[in-house]
C-alpha cells in the first residue's frame, strides 16, 4: 500500500501497521448527501485514508462511494458502525474483507442509539477475535485510559478514543484522559468522534494524538469543502505545535522584550 | 503599500485602513535572541506585518531587526510597549513616525510590570490624541467590550483585545468577551497577547477575530520556526472554519449515517 | 451599624469600611415579582445587606421593598443601576443619601443596555467624585485588574468585579482575572454579576473573593427561596474551602491510603 | 440500619437499597494520618456513611478506625481498594462481610497504580458475582455512560463514577458524561474520586448526582476539619440548587429590574 501514498520522502509520516500515510487526517464519509460535494471535501481534506460504514454503505451512496475512493486513490478503511455486539462486528469485518480485499477494519460496537458510545466489553472481545483472525484493527473506544491500554495489549494497530459522542460536535471533553492515553501508548492514538471545528482538531494533535478522524464536522458543515480545508490545516498546525516546544503557562505576565 | 503584498487576487484579504494583507498572522519580534532564528521564524509564519517595540528596539536587536524586516519586505508596525502614560505613548509614536516614515502605530500603554495589562484610561486618551494627529492606530486593549467600542469610536483602525496577559501563554481566557467584541465591531478585531499554542490561534479566528498577533509563543518556543509554521496553519484553519458553518453542539449523539 | 448584625462574636466577619457583616452573601432585589416571595428568599439567604436600584425603585415594588428591608432589619445599599454617566450616578447617589439617610452606595454606570457592562471611564470618574463627597463607595466594575486597582486607589471601600454580564448566568468566565484582582487588593473584593448557580458562588469565594452579590440567580430561579438557601450554603462552603488549604492538582493518581 | 440515621423526618433523604441517609456526603478515611484529626473531620462533615479500605485497614489505623466509626455511630462501607482482579475483590468483600457483619461493599478494582482507574471488565465481572452472592454493591467506575448502565443492569445498588482519577484533585473533568449517566440512571449516582474543593462537590450535585464521596480532598487538606465543613455545605448547596430551577445561560445581558 505504501506506494499509493506518493513520495516516501514525506518528513513526518504516520505509520500504522507498517504503512505510511503523509496525511494525519482520516475522513469518514457518513453524513454526506451528495457524491460531488463529498468528492470536493475529500480532495480539500488531503486525506489518504477514509472510512466507510459497511452496514450503511447503501445509505451512504453504496458502490458510488467506493468507486469515488478508488478513483481518488484514497485507501479504504471499512468500519463496523451500527453493530451492537462482538459477533455482529466480527461478521461484518469478515464480509468487508471478502468483498473489498482489505484486512484493515475500524472496529465500532455501539452500545445504543442515543449515545453511540462504544460498548467496552463487546469492543474488547471483538478486537481479540479480529486480531486473532489476522485483521489490522483500528479500535474505536471511549476515552478510558484503561480500556485503551487493553485494546493495545489485544493487538490493535491503532486505538481511537473519542473526544465526545459521535455527531455532538462537543470537541474534546476530557483532555486529561487523552493525555493519559497518549502517555502510555505504544501504538498510534487517533482522536475519533466529537470534533466540531478546527481548533478541536488542532488541540487533539497538541495533546499528542497521532491523527484525527472526523466525519460530520465536515460532511454536515454548511460548506464541507471549506471545512475540510480548515481541518487539514488544523491537523497540520497541531502536529507542528506538538513538536515545537510551546511556552509554559504563567500566572503573571512576561514582557516579550526585556525592558531597557 | 498595497503593492507590496503581492497579487491582489488574494481571495480573503485582511483590510486595515484601506491596506490589504493576505496573511492574518501578525508577528512581534520581542523575545527572539537571535536574528537568524527570527528570520527563519518570520519566513515560516508568512507574516506581512510585524511589530517592533520602539522603546526596546536596541534590546531587540536594534537596527538589525529593522534591516531584516526591510530585507524580507515585511511591513513595520512600530509599537509603544513599555510606555506607562498617554503622554509617553504619544511621544514614542511621533518619534517612530519621524524615524521610520510610517504613520501606523500599535498603541500599548502598560499599567504595570507584573500584569503588562493596558491602562484603560491612558490608552483611550492616547488613542484620541494619535487619531487626531493623523496616525493609523492599532489599539492594544484588555477584553472589555465597552472599551473596545470606545476605541473604535475614537477612530482606531483596528482594536486588539488580549486573550490573556502578555507572555502568559494562557490562551483565550474569556471567549465570551471576544464574541461580544466581535459582535459589535465595525473595524478589524485582532487577538493580541496570551496565545500559547496553535489551537489558541485557531480558536481566536473561530470566535470571529480578523487576525492574530503573537510574539513569544513563537520566539520563545523551543523551535520558533516550527511554531511559526504551526501558527500560520492554525490562523488559516480558524479563518476557514469561521466561514464554513460548523455543526451545532448537541447533548445526545447523532449517527453520521442514518441506520438502514 | 455594627449592632444590627447581632453577636459580634461571629468568627469570620466581612468588614467593609469598618462595619462588620457576618453574612458574605449580598442580595439584590431586582427581578423579584412578588414581595412575599422576596421576603422568603431574603430570609433564606441570610443576607444582612441588600441592594436596591434607586432609579428602578418603583418598578421593584417601590417603598414596599424598602419597608420590607426595614422590617427584616437588613441594611440597605442603594445602587445607581440604569445610570449612563458619572453625572447621573452622582446625582442618583446624592438623592439616595438624602432620601434614605445612608452614605453607602453601590456605583453602577452601565455603558449600554445590551451588555449592561460598566463604563470604565464614567465609573472611575463617578467613584472619585463620590469618595470626595464622603460616600462609602462599592464600585461595580468589569474584571479588569487594572481598573480594579484604580478604583481602590480612588478610595472605594469595596471593588465588585463581575463574573460575566448581568443576568447571563454564565458564572465566572475568567477566574484568572479574579485571581489577579484578589492578589493585589487591599479592600474587599465582591464578586458581582453573572452568578447562575451555587457552584459559581462557591468558586468565587475559593478564588479569594470576600463576598458575593447576586440578584436574578435567586429572584428569577423557579424556586427563589430554595436557591437563596443554596447560595447561602455555597458562599459558606467556598469561604471555608478557601481557608482550608486544598490539595494540589496532580496529573497522575495518588492512593488515599498507602498500599500495604 | 435505618434507625441509626436519626429522625426519618429528614426531608430529602438519600435512599440506597431501601436505607435512608440524611447526609449526601460519604467520606473515605484514607489519607488521614491521625485518628483525632479524622474524628473531628468526620464530625464536621456530617457524614453517616464512611468507607474503609479492607486491604489497607492496618495502614489506615486498623481497628482504630473501625472503633472510631462505631463510637461515632457512622455506618461502615467496606471497600476493595487495592484489588486488581474480580477474584481478589470478591474474596475481599466476603472477608469483610464475615468480619464486619455487613453485606454492603464498595467495589473497587484498580487497573494499575499510576492511574488507579477502575478496570472495566474486572469491575463488571465482580459486580455480577457479588450481586449474585447477596451483596449490596456500590460500584466505583470511570465516567463511561455505557459501563454505568451495565453496572446498574447487573444489580448494583449505586453507581459511582469518578470525576477524575483518585487523589488528583482535578474535579469533574467531563461534566457531559456525568449528565449522560444521570439522565439514564434508575439507581443513585454517587460522584466518587477527583473532588478537590467545595465548588467541585457543589457542581457534582448540580449535575444531578445523588451524593458525593471523597477522601483525600478532606483528609489531606491543610485543615481537614474546615474542609470537611466546607464539603458538607457544598453538597447541601448543590443539592438545593439542583432542585431550585436555575436561570438559563444567556449571551446578552438582562437587567435584573426592568428599566422605568
Amino acid at each position: 500500500m505504501v506506494e499509493q501514498h506518493g513520495p516516501n520522502g514525506s518528513e513526518d509520516p504516520l505509520v500504522i501497521a507498517g504503512h505510511k500515510l503523509s496525511s494525519r487526517l482520516i475522513m469518514g464519509t457518513g453524513g454526506s448527501g451528495n457524491l460531488s460535494v463529498l468528492e470536493r471535501a475529500l480532495a480539500a481534506s488531503g486525506t489518504e485514508l477514509t472510512t466507510v460504514a459497511m452496514r450503511r454503505a447503501d445509505a451512504e451512496g453504496g458502490s458510488g462511494v467506493l468507486d469515488l475512493l478508488r478513483r481518488m486513490d484514497i485507501e479504504l478503511l471499512p468500519n463496523t458502525a451500527g453493530c451492537r455486539s462482538a459477533a455482529e462486528a466480527v461478521l461484518t469485518a469478515r464480509l468487508a474483507r471478502e468483498a473489498l480485499g482489505t484486512s484493515w477494519v475500524k472496529l465500532e460496537v455501539h452500545a445504543d442509539d442515543r449515545t453511540l458510545l462504544p460498548d467496552p466489553h463487546e469492543t474488547l472481545d471483538a478486537a481479540e477475535q479480529l486480531v486473532g483472525d489476522g485483521f489490522t484493527v483500528f479500535a474505536y473506544t471511549n476515552d478510558d485510559p484503561v480500556l485503551a491500554l487493553r485494546l493495545e495489549e489485544a493487538g490493535c494497530a491503532a486505538v481511537m478514543p473519542l473526544g465526545s459522542p459521535i455527531g455532538t460536535g462537543l470537541g474534546i471533553r476530557n483532555p486529561h484522559n487523552i493525555e493519559l492515553i497518549v502517555a502510555r501508548a505504544q501504538v498510534p492514538i487517533i482522536l475519533d468522534a466529537g470534533i466540531g471545528t478546527a481548533s478541536d482538531a488542532a488541540l487533539a494533535m497538541e495533546l499528542g494524538c497521532d491523527a484525527v478522524l472526523l466525519s460530520s464536522a465536515v460532511t454536515r458543515a454548511q460548506d464541507p469543502e471549506r471545512m475540510a480545508a480548515a481541518m487539514r490545516s488544523a491537523v497540520h498546525a497541531g502536529r507542528l505545535a506538538s513538536h515545537a516546544g510551546r511556552i509554559p503557562q504563567r500566572f503573571w505576565a512576561e514582557a516579550s522584550s526585556p525592558p531597557r
